[in-house]
């Protein structure tokens, strides 16, 4: 099976995902810039779940780079990824409208925690449907990076109880770590490009 | 006529169709875990039709992987399943909304029938543009998990007016036949490419 | 200029537009068959937008077929023809809400005509693009389903004010002129392509 | 990196922006003509937006077309872009329900200056990675008209606290500029392609 048309229903998803979330953002209506300051907490939730969604849409594609055929598993990966991710808007939402509170940071995190470990799954999967010995197997390795978003995520659900902004900071950390591509697939990819020159 | 922008259309409606469901995942006004519970409803409606849209996507691929041209009947074939499919959302938020009474149970069953219906029409148009020999009609047969599928909508229809959890048991029950991925397809992919590599 | 990227935005603008729509179906509150009832309007408003903006991917798609280059020209064309597209949302919805009156069924007729102008006004200024020799030109011809149809739009717009009903048969006409795909395009498709494979 | 899954990821939400403005085109309850007239701030906040979003897809378009590889710096530019646009909608409603006050006329232009920035900034990323050599740094030159822009846009933030009249006229100044397809980069694309065929 080609991985076109799983990469075109991703991107539509994922495009539908990181565009909706603005649809919460209400208009206020008194016209002053005053009346935008209310907006603030819900503005930053929707700048963080941006970043999120704009992550794990660069990761996705990176490493679609290196899959040359999906099956079935794959197909079904996938959606359990778009599953967790089409949740990211309803506790963005939940959590700008309640001014950070403890609950929705916890919830918030849950679905980033969800969306990781639906990712990691992902990236399992397509490991074992290209073969141990695949470029994309060399590329995510024992996955380090994946592994301490996870401990970090669940630190900032159990913060979020002690102060909304504990749990906050935790996921403005795996956000950091992440917003530096993923330079092992890049690598990868680019030594899988001159063994495939010299091959030929 | 390609079949490169029927699916790449059929991708956006469907990416669009399993996206929209969420909006009406609305936030609670309370920061509290147990002002989730409520949405339990609404939240496993939309689990069940996030999972039935992703079975059709998924056999819609599979199914036209093995398409090479289209007409303007597979056209409008394939539009008449979007418009059931694009009804999934209306119905799964009148089921949530409602806990689960009689009607908006059995009226689910009926958009999911139609979905089936249309599902077997679009099957049957593509056989006969592409032909009784060829590797799409002999990858279909006699389609008899798609016919299985109608009868149990049907029932799953009548016993919602006994309870609705009954005609929920049927669709769980449909959707639990369909996750496994369509073997016979794949299969005759397989022995597609295989045959096709031998004549080369 | 590639055509791939304009059909692309087209397809998704379109995608977007025949499934929104449904949106404005919202679930009644009472979970009763009869409480679908007042519903029909909105229902009937949306398979009729439904099939209407099915007309306009289909005869995009084929016209589309014959389209070997665009330019800027097109590009503002086409975007014409969908921000009247895009319009279709809301006049279904006016129209729906109302249980079928004089204003919003003639103000519907009146953007279905504006549509129509700009489908025109994109095949005139693709023909320009591909020359007057060309396939799309030829295929094209006088285009008379075009201008009867506006025509009928006209009347249908003028009789909205004697009867809501008469004027939405006039649109309702239209649709089955246009369900009946394009043959001139498909025959010269077939014939293109003949010629094509003797010219190799 | 090939280009392929950012032009449609970029095609898919620059659709969703342009078409979601529409959902804040409310049908009035009343169903006559005159009842239309209260909506025709939001009707032309909604047309100058479709324009300038459309001015954005067919300047990304033409800009993508000159462009060879995308490296993860071009992602995350490519993403800012997104963001800036996605807020369009916002202010679109925002100006469009408050009958043209100053502050959201203001806003307004802070939202376009933004989105401009943006572009700037990606075109310089995409500059750095296609080598200053490269067609496209040659098409992009020392980019007069969006320097231009910007100065506009400053000088219709301040004019709007004068009369939101007067920004909006520099917005739309602003637009007429851009409409005009972007001759250098269509110029320089003809060019490029000569020097091709007479280089093979």
């Amino acid at each position: 099976m080609h991985k076109g048309r799983v990469e075109a229903f991703s991107d539509g998803v994922i495009a539908i995902i990181i565009t909706i979330m603005v649809l919460e953002l209400r208009a206020p209506h008194e016209p002053t810039i005053a009346a935008l300051w209310p907006l603030a907490p819900v503005f930053g939730s929707y700048v963080l779940s941006f970043i999120y969604v704009g992550i794990y849409w660069n990761n996705h594609h990176h490493m679609f780079q290196l899959v040359r055929r999906v099956n079935g598993a794959v197909l079904w990966a996938n959606l359990h990824l778009l599953f967790w991710l089409s949740l990211v808007p309803f506790v963005t939402n939940w959590m700008g409208e309640n001014h950070l509170e403890s609950a929705p940071a916890a919830i918030y995190g849950f679905v980033l925690l969800m969306c990781a470990v639906a990712y990691l799954i992902l990236a399992r999967t397509l490991e074992r449907c290209e073969g141990a010995n695949s470029a994309l197997a060399a590329a995510i390795g024992n996955d380090r990076k994946g592994k301490i978003s996870i401990l970090i995520y669940l630190a900032g659900m159990a913060l979020a109880f002690v102060g909304p902004w504990f749990g906050i900071a935790c996921y403005v950390l795996v956000a950091l770590i992440w917003l530096v591509p993923d330079r092992r697939i890049e690598r990868n990819l680019a030594a899988h490009h001159a063994a495939g020159d010299q091959s030929e």
